[in-house]
C-alpha cells in the first residue's frame, strides 16, 4: 500500500510519499514514489505515485525516454504543467495498454494513479491529480490538497488545519502528523517518508528530505500528538444525558 | 452510506449507528439500522447492519418471520449467541439468493454486513462480525471491537484509547468522536445516532438513546474535541531538520 500527499499553498508546495511497496505480505520493499524534475530558474516538476508499481514505474519510464527527443513535446520543453499533465496521462494510457491485458490474465490490476504538482517559468503553480484512465484534475483554491493510495485515515487531520495560508512549516508538520495517523491504522504504509518543500516562484527545489525509522522529530510528533490526543479525549465532558454514570 | 460500531469491554457492550440511508444525492432518508431484541433476564440481542437496505431490513424480517414459529431454532430459543449468528448469516444468504440476480441486473450491489452482540443466560456476552457471503467472526479480547460501513475515519481514536478495562461511558465518549470525525469526513453519514449499552450479566438493556441534531451533549463533545485537536496541533514541536523555517 501507498500514501502519497501534495498540498498547494499560498507560499509553496509540500510534497510527502510513504516507500514501502508490497505484494503479498511476504514481499515487502521500498521504492521511492516521488520523482523530482528539477531544472533551476525555469521549472520544478515533482510526481508522486501509487498503483501497480511497474505501470508506474514504466509510465515515468516512458515519459523520460520520450523527454530525450527535443523535437517533440515533452516536460522539459512544454510552456505549461497542464501539458506535463497531459504527457504523463498518455504515457499511463500506453503502459496500461500494452502491460494491462496480460495482468488481467492473473487478475492483477494494472491501475496506478499520480499526483503531479510544481512550477514552470511563466505560471502560477499547478497540482494535478491523474486517474487511473489518464484523465486528470486540478487542485483548487477550495481544495488545496491532493491524496492517494490509503487515504482515509490521514484526511481528517488535513481538513482540520490547512487553509491557503497555512505556513510551509505548519503544512509540513501536518503532513507527518497524517503519515502518523496512517501508519497507526495500515501496517503496509511505512517509514521512510520522502518529503519536498517547495517555495513559491523559487523555480528551484528548496528542500528534499527522507524521514528514516528513528528520526527524533518525526517520533517526537509521533508522541506528541498520540499523548495529546488522550489528553484531549480525557478532558472532553462525560455523555451525562444518558445517566452512563449510574451504570 | 452507514458507519456502525460495537464494543465489547469488559463491563459491557456499547452499540452505535448512524440512520441515513442514500440512493444516490438526491434520495437520502433516515432509517433506523439498530435492532433490539431484548428479554430481560433471559437475552439482550442487538443487531446493526449496513450495505443494501432492503437486504438488511428483509434479512432480519424473515428471522423475525421464523421466530414465530416455536418448533424451530430461532433467536428466542437457541442457547448461545453463536447459534443467532448462523442464523442471521442464512437469513442474509437467502434473502441475497433471491433478490440478488435481479439486482443484478440492474448492477445494483446486493451486498449488506450485520454487525450482532448481546448476551444470551448461561454464556458470557458475545459480538460477531456477519460478512455479506453470511459466514462470520467473533470478537477476541486483541481485537474488541467491529466497525461496519465507512469505518476508516473513525478508527484511529478507537485504536488509540480502546482496550478491554475501558469503562463504558469512556467507550461510549470514544464512539461519539468516533462518529464526528467520520461525519466530517463523509457528508452520507448523518445524524441522528442510535445507541445502545448494555451492562454485563445483565441480561436487559441498560440504556438506549438517539443522538438529534443540536444534541448538547454530542455538540459539546464534537467542540472540544476539534479545539483540543488544534490545540495539540500547535503544541507540536516544529520539523527543524529541513531547515524550514528559513523558508
Amino acid at each position: 500500500m501507498t500514501y502519497c500527499v501534495a498540498l498547494k499553498l499560498k507560499d509553496g508546495l509540500v510534497f510527502a510519499s510513504d516507500t514501502r511497496t508490497n505484494a503479498g505480505v511476504d514481499q515487502i520493499a521500498s521504492f521511492r514514489k516521488m520523482r523530482i524534475f528539477n531544472r533551476s530558474g525555469d521549472r520544478t516538476i515533482v510526481m508522486l505515485s501509487s498503483g501497480n508499481l511497474s505501470t508506474t514505474q514504466n509510465a515515468v519510464n516512458l515519459l523520460e525516454k520520450e523527454a530525450r527527443n527535443p523535437d517533440i513535446p515533452n516536460m522539459w520543453n512544454v510552456d505549461s504543467l497542464f501539458e506535463v499533465a497531459q504527457l504523463l496521462g498518455n504515457s499511463l494510457r500506453t503502459i496500461k495498454k500494452v502491460d494491462g491485458v496480460y495482468l488481467a490474465q492473473n487478475n492483477i490490476d494494472a491501475g496506478a494513479n499520480f499526483i503531479l504538482g510544481g512550477q514552470i517559468r511563466g505560471e502560477p503553480m499547478r497540482l494535478f491529480l491523474i486517474y487511473s484512465e489518464g484523465n486528470f484534475i486540478e487542485a483548487m483554491d477550495e481544495t488545496p490538497y491532493f491524496q492517494i493510495g490509503e487515504t482515509k485515515y490521514g484526511k481528517p487531520i488535513i481538513d482540520r488545519v490547512i487553509n491557503q495560508g497555512t505556513s510551509l512549516g505548519e503544512a509540513l508538520k501536518c503532513v507527518l502528523v497524517s503519515f502518523d495517523s496512517t501508519m497507526r491504522s495500515n501496517l503496509s504504509v511505512g517509514l521512510p517518508i520522502d518529503v519536498a518543500c517547495y517555495n513559491n516562484q523559487s523555480l528551484n527545489l528548496a528542500e528534499t528530505y527522507q524521514i528514516k525509522e528513528g528520526d527524533p522529530c518525526f517520533r517526537s510528533i509521533s508522541r506528541g500528538w498520540g499523548e495529546g490526543l488522550r489528553q484531549v479525549f480525557s478532558s472532553l465532558p462525560d455523555p451525562e444525558w444518558t445517566g452512563i454514570s449510574e451504570l
